[in-house]
């Protein structure tokens, strides 16, 4: 288990364009590129800030995992994902060590990376994210 | 107002050392430092992880603003702290735009930043600290 990055902060919000004009106004930034990812119920913005992102995330509909975080929390801090090289040996070594985790196997999240939630009763109260990046 | 760096994400512990030694055993990771900030009222403890840092706070008594977020909210993501290259302009900044601050005016925090804070009132919902790190 290597972490690389403090890949990105995501903040659950309700409405994208509105936080986007936010952050925008207030901290002078852009979102480096915005998408729809289907398999998590969210359209996300990455905006770039230093060697992270904050990732901004609206939910597809009110019956997703971001969409029950807002009914329940309203906007706020979601999760944290760091980088990893290998995601196979990160779940491996957070199997062995009786880790609770969301996701046994990796699965495909945004920028097409392999991805896999740690719950959080795990550890610090936290949903962690552990992220491969696609090389090349 | 300039964006340098998500200098660190924050999360509320109940117990420090034994947060620190879930780190150590789950990600493998060690911190650079621990700190007792008295003007916060937290025991703090720095993770590196990249670029950034992984903060983890302890109160140090019930009657400190993180000693309260534990009891309303249990552990977990409290805030997170962009560094800016100058506070004051920064604060300047987010005063014209009418900015909900916790902090109209720098004080000094961990490492002897000069430090100020955002309310989550203002955007995202989120907790956000501003930090101007000490050079040399």
């Amino acid at each position: 288990m290597k972490l690389l990055n403090l890949d990105h902060v995501a903040i659950a919000v309700e409405d994208l364009d509105a936080a986007l004009a936010g952050y925008r106004s207030r901290y002078d930034v852009e979102p480096l590129y915005r998408e729809i990812v289907d398999s998590q119920g969210v359209d996300e913005a990455m905006i770039p800030v230093g060697g992270s992102f904050v990732q901004l995330l609206q939910p597809l509909s009110p019956e997703t995992p971001v969409g029950r975080f807002l009914s329940k929390h309203g906007e706020g801090l979601h999760h944290i994902a760091y980088a990893v090289a290998s995601i196979d040996a990160a779940l491996q070594h957070l199997r062995s060590q009786g880790a609770q985790l969301v996701d046994t196997q990796p699965r495909i999240g945004g920028r097409g990376a392999r991805i896999a939630f740690v719950h959080p009763g795990d550890l610090g109260g936290t949903l962690i994210e552990l992220v491969e990046l696609k090389h090349g």
